[in-house]
């Protein structure tokens, strides 16, 4: 998810009917990256574990190779990391989320001129 | 909503908590501009006409002055019309789309070079 100012962007890649990448996807890629396990990251992002296996499952399936490789060893705490493509993917994404925030400035900037400061109270 | 080959993009105009516009509420705008009233857009979009005066009056809520006229006359078939100002956020909102999907096209397609034709299956 991207702010400029009162903007707020949501970008998702898709593949057929699945998402292959969103502002959920690339901070759990994120937190695998930093953390080196899937259910560490999940605890880190306060998701759950199944739910962190099925996005990475998720994005595994979408892209030519898999984004997040998981190490030998059972257990829900045996390692992942990002592959090479996952890491190109993730950087890609964020490239992305930044061109749309720095082209968003002057339109953003229009509009925001016009918005209210606090919205009027609902009317009973 | 922007489609961009695979990448779905939503931009959200937010004043407070509120949604003062989004690709629902500016698809409403259109409808009322087409249509003239609330109810009929309604209709047209497949929404209650509870949801969308709800829409109306969280984006009049929003601006600076009201997005949406109403008209004298009761009922929930009286007309309705955008005032200067709606015309001209309804304007500034979707130029800010396409603004959003031209500066997006070098980064999706190098992405899209990456991404299956389709998702793998499932794993059970």
């Amino acid at each position: 998810m991207v702010r400029v100012g009162p903007l707020k962007l949501k970008a998702q890649l898709l593949c057929g009917d699945e998402g292959a990448m969103g502002p959920g996807k690339a901070d759990l890629l994120e937190a695998i990256d930093r953390v080196g396990s899937i259910s560490a990251a999940g605890r880190a992002l306060g998701m759950s574990y199944r739910r962190c296996w099925l996005l990475v499952d998720e994005m595994n399936r979408c892209w030519r190779e898999r984004l997040v490789d998981t190490l030998a060893g059972g257990g829900s705490e045996r390692g992942a990391r990002l592959s090479p493509l996952g890491r190109e993917v993730l950087e890609g994404y964020r490239a992305l989320e930044a061109e749309l925030a720095r082209s968003s400035e002057r339109q953003v900037a229009r509009l925001s001129a016009l918005l209210r400061e606090e919205p009027l109270p609902p009317r009973d």
